[in-house]
């Protein structure tokens, strides 16, 4: 049996906010706007049978506290001796869905319940329904089985907060006790049997000299404490919240969505307690569908990735009351980073399509730029037209109109401009959000959008008509002789490289052909048509490209002889919304796909996918959308080698810190990490005509209200 | 000479905020409402005569940045060589004041300016006054002698935001131009010549490939940079602000008062560039007044201690807009300690005494309760009375009403309660004020409060009226079979116990002197009477200890025979406010020194004074106060080696990061750092008649507005 100690983030919707645990060690806690763990201990225990003594899950490093910063010769006896163990590895089991993640250990049993669900679009949906999407908390329960106890033993649950400015405090209202870092975060319950103390060492509170000395501000550890009467099996029940109080963001001056419902955490903590019964209940359902659905190893990284996604998402309200929707890049905390936007999408279209809309209207009125473009090594400007930049900010800070955060001139790799994507990106996003939802009414209001969208890409081909080959053949004049890149953005030329890419050559032909698809329906014939003419350029261009083998190379004509997998990636546009591919194009790139997946060109040892046959580096999220390619498109049977080696790379000793990670080197965790973009594995879900609303059962479950 | 690389404190005032800088490598920084340092890199430098390399002050640790976790191959060739060297330590002066503290090294000039002034009382004064004494930033200036230069070289100041919640921003307004991070910490300035980056390395913003590649953030480094041309000397300005925008405080809600005046960062940055000169002008009259006054130990002491002091302080608003003024308890930070504020009286009186009253107000509105006091041993409780508190609460989160954040009952050593000192402390500080201010109307209004303490102290002494001999014989039921301590709370029972304490004898003799005072002027003879009779008991008391050596014994009749240098301390209240010593106290406590500054008792063997002579711990706070009572009241010279050595200890490499350090274990920083305490020095400037005037002149300047 795999080990159970690997993080998860369990998190509310929209409020940038985790409690990661699982790892051993202090490498959880509650973490808010964070890059990765807060790094704190947490606290989840019983007492034994015998009384005196407590077994806890080992996820705090024990200590003496910091008595001794003031007491320096230790002469006070202030400190009491270690009275908690923690359970043996063995002794612990762990069953994690994307909704419950339920830990036991003897006769202790922790459930943490993290909310699923749609958040319904602010401008148009009920009040009631937007505040219990966007409540900023989760919930927990401990559970103790003392039936067979002779003695009173107690349970406890708290952590140890890290927020430097700040110390820790208790919440002691009418109905409501709990533990408390400043207004941010907070862990209380309604349960009039427990009660709450601040201390150096849980063993203070656990077992304290009097109820005075429960309010010690000056240590770091806060517990809440019920007890469990011989012969009862008993469970208490917790939220532990967040909260973010004034400015959220810089820049594009916002604060959270949720602060039109809540004034403190107090109030968020007492809703949340409200809701206990139909938040469980919605989350049991959830994995209960995802279980039905998929196989262990792929249920598993479903869950962990939907997880680190939502640990990742902010819904934030403009001054002028508009929502604002953010999904934060994990580690790197980029700000709707837009090639994370378009593997998402599938997820948020089958979830809250509105949210992608957002997106995508804030990349239309401040994220995109009207840019020239080069040939390699000239400095000759040629039409170009529109762009998007890479991201909208980092960390809080929204990057001024027209640039994003991370983008750089000069440059011929990581931090080079993504223009070329980025616009694909636009266009490939949109037009699933228009095919998929049928807003037709958006659709036309972005019609000029999707008109300058094919013009720019038609200039970034070729500037002379003749020369045109349905592939990005110049790059943006604002790399003033750089590169451009692609998402790969740290990985060689195979797929770092924007310019004749196959990667982008197929996603290139994949946007001319949902251009065409939303020209068509917006009675833009002309345009409709030189989007077609652009894609078959694109087919014929790929399947020239083709060796003897049938094997495609990495760049079109460049000499680069790398093998990707993500030739494939994009065909899943077309094909998720019923768009037809084109014969030859399927035919060449099924015979590449073939080819690279036989042994020693596009696989590891372990069985796992490997992008590209040039480099160690691979994308899990990119892996999953061609896995999902493979399957659906081409017939293959799922590689069960492939997600067991998948799976062991993600709960890996050396991975299982930062929950769920995209960039994999042979395996390892090295960028990309406590990451969003996993989530294009719901695709997995998607076995029959209608891809996106298999997914949509999958996540809101059958006659569920959005 | 001694090194100049110890941090340093610059503080604007009531902002709980400091740039700390001094110490050589990453151990400075924007810091707000810390414990200790903010630890991020601190770039003050300028490009060399030649060009293309640059030096800077040792305040940083270079490093190649963060982007590796972005381009994990190294592909990117993205970072940029070295190009800055630091300064070797010996081409580096500094001349610090409390005001001004300028570092020169070859053609660099750097000089940070903190602001030096009353808080004038916010209930009465003007409101231009009052913002401009509570702008929460300081200054900066840096000049470069280019006159014999040949090329126009640029000059650089910035910092690497450490806050993990977010990132690092451009501030490009009109007429401000600088780099923060999110909305609370910045530098700024409204040179038009200057520009701003952000970046991980600072050579990318000193050689940008084009302006647009400065605002990359990702980056966790901002800095300025200006240019100086061929011979000219240039000076750039920059204001360096601090930002809290929301709720300050919990369990008694607060925001900063600062609120009221500035609604952003930028706004704060504006306002203090506007009043450079002012501010410049101010701090350069006080550290001028400082050197003249004392010796070179002394005056640097005095400018660490003070600027340790602006550091943890923080003028809060509450809900009803009543102004609340704390001292944070340095590396502790527990709010408005009592045994600190008595001791920072002498201080904060001549400077503003509007905070002193704040404070008193809020220690009987909120953090007085009555006990009752019990023999140690025993069980049985007997009437006690009024006390105060420890403190207010802990690090931002005010503790309940009735207590403090660290009092525990039933112990013996640190983190017992200190009731009967609190209870002294609260009538010292309100007797100095009040005697200091003749504000009589507050005294009237405090009447109950005086009369109720003395009947608490009384109590304290002993049950049966028969049996007080004027010193504190019990300890309060709140202990529950512990023992109250003293402000000494990590030191052995020569000092940190309170029962019978020779040093809380002689202060609680102080005490009944004072409240007598008060008293007397109340029209309330009776209870006048009734004091002067506890201080004749308490001078019997003391004078009967002595030993035929005329050596006091730490703690009377229990036999603890330690000799320690505060038996003098509390001499200091009535001193200071010209009011009479009993001369038979006079004399045993002069014997008593004379006989404990001998070598081999309280000297350590550097000549620094050992508080006890049972323990290496001393209180560097304590011992200037101890040192004035001996120089003023006992007539000693001056012990310029004892100075030195206390000067030494806190210049030492070991403690030089904490700034102005309270408690020396040996002349080692263990406790009580980065610590507010150190003000007590200024009583060293009081040699006239009228001390507390001298130390306001000081202070304030002649003729300075209040």
């Amino acid at each position: 049996m795999s080990s159970p100690f690997y993080n998860s983030h369990h998190s509310p919707i929209g409020a940038f906010a985790t409690l990661t645990i699982g790892q051993k060690g202090q490498t959880g806690g509650l973490g808010l706007e964070l890059p990765g763990p807060a790094n704190e201990g947490i606290y989840v225990g019983v007492e034994d049978s015998e009384g005196g003594r407590y077994r806890a899950l080992p996820f705090f490093q024990s200590s003496e506290g910091r008595a001794e910063d003031f007491d320096v010769e230790g002469l006070a006896e202030f400190s009491r001796s270690p009275a908690i163990d923690q359970f043996r590895g063995e002794e612990i089991e762990r069953t994690m869905g994307a909704g419950i993640d339920e830990w036991r250990a003897r006769d202790l049993t922790f459930r943490l319940i993290s909310p699923l669900r749609p958040v319904p679009d602010p401008d148009v949906c009920e009040v009631d329904a937007l505040r219990d999407a966007v409540t900023p908390a989760i919930l927990a329960e401990i559970t103790v089985d003392n039936r067979r106890g002779g003695k009173a033993r107690r349970a406890f649950f708290g952590y140890q907060g890290s927020d430097r400015t700040v110390g820790m405090r208790l919440i002691d209202e009418e109905g409501l006790v709990g533990v408390a870092q400043h207004t941010t975060t907070a862990i209380a319950t309604d349960d009039p049997g427990v009660y709450a103390g601040i201390a150096f060492q849980a063993e203070k509170i656990l077992q304290p000299d009097c109820a005075e000395n429960l309010a010690f501000l000056v240590g770091n550890l806060g517990l809440l404490v019920g007890t469990v009467q011989p012969g009862e099996i008993r469970t208490f029940r917790f939220a532990i919240g967040f909260f973010r109080e004034g400015t959220a963001t810089t820049g594009l001056k916002t604060r959270y969505l949720y602060r039109r419902f809540f004034d403190s955490i107090e109030e968020v903590l007492r809703h949340a307690l409200a809701r206990f019964d139909t938040v469980c209940r919605e989350s049991e359902g959830f994995d209960a569908r995802l279980r039905r659905r998929l196989s262990p190893d792929r249920a598993w990284m479903a869950a962990q990735a939907i997880r680190s996604y939502f640990g990742s998402t902010q819904l934030l309200e403009r001054e002028d009351g508009r929502p604002l929707w953010v999904v934060n890049e994990g580690e790197y905390r980029m700000m709707n980073t837009f090639d994370l936007t378009v593997d998402q999408a599938f997820f948020e279209l089958a979830l809250n399509p509105w949210t992608v809309r957002n997106v995508l209207d804030l990349f239309v009125e401040r994220y995109s730029y009207i840019d020239e473009v080069r040939f390699p090594g000239s400095d000759e400007s040629h039409p170009g037209g529109l762009a998007f930049t890479h991201d909208m900010g980092v960390a809080n800070a929204f990057s001024r109109p027209g640039y994003s955060g991370y983008e750089q001139s000069r440059l011929n790799g990581c931090f080079s401009y993504m223009s070329a994507e980025e616009l694909m990106n636009w266009v490939l996003t949109a037009g699933l959000y228009d095919a998929y939802t049928h807003d037709f009414a958006w659709a036309v209001s972005q019609r000029a959008t999707f008109l300058a969208a094919l013009t720019s890409l038609i200039n970034r081909d070729d500037p002379d008509p003749a020369a045109r080959n349905g592939v990005i053949g110049l790059d943006g004049a604002r790399c003033e002789g750089g590169k451009e890149i692609t998402t790969y953005d740290s990985l060689d030329a195979s797929l770092g490289q924007a310019r004749n890419s196959l990667y982008l050559a197929v996603k290139g032909w994949a946007t001319y052909v949902l251009l065409e698809n939303v020209l068509r329906r917006l009675d833009e014939p002309e345009a409709a048509d030189d989007a077609r003419v652009q894609a078959d350029r694109a087919v014929r261009t790929i399947a020239a490209a083709a060796d003897a083998d049938g094997l495609l190379p990495a760049v079109i004509g460049e000499g680069i002889e790398a093998r990707t997998i993500p030739a494939i990636e994009a065909l899943v546009y077309p094909f998720v919304l019923g768009l037809p591919i084109d014969p030859e194009l399927k035919k060449t790139l099924g015979r590449h796909l073939e080819a690279v997946l036989r042994p020693g060109i596009c696989k590891f040892a372990d069985g796992g996918w490997k992008l590209s046959s040039m480099s160690r580096n691979s994308w899990l999220s990119k892996i999953y959308l061609c896995q999902f390619v493979a399957e659906r498109v081409f017939g293959h049977a799922p590689d069960t080698e492939a997600d067991g080696a998948h799976a062991g790379w993600l709960r890996s000793e050396e991975n299982a810190y930062y929950a769920w990670s995209d960039q994999m080197l042979a395996g390892r965790a090295v960028g990309s990490r406590y990451y969003p973009r996993g989530v294009t594995s719901v695709l997995w879900i998607a076995e029959g005509d209608r891809p996106l609303d298999q997914v949509r059962e999958l996540l809101v479950g059958v006659g569920a209200v959005v």
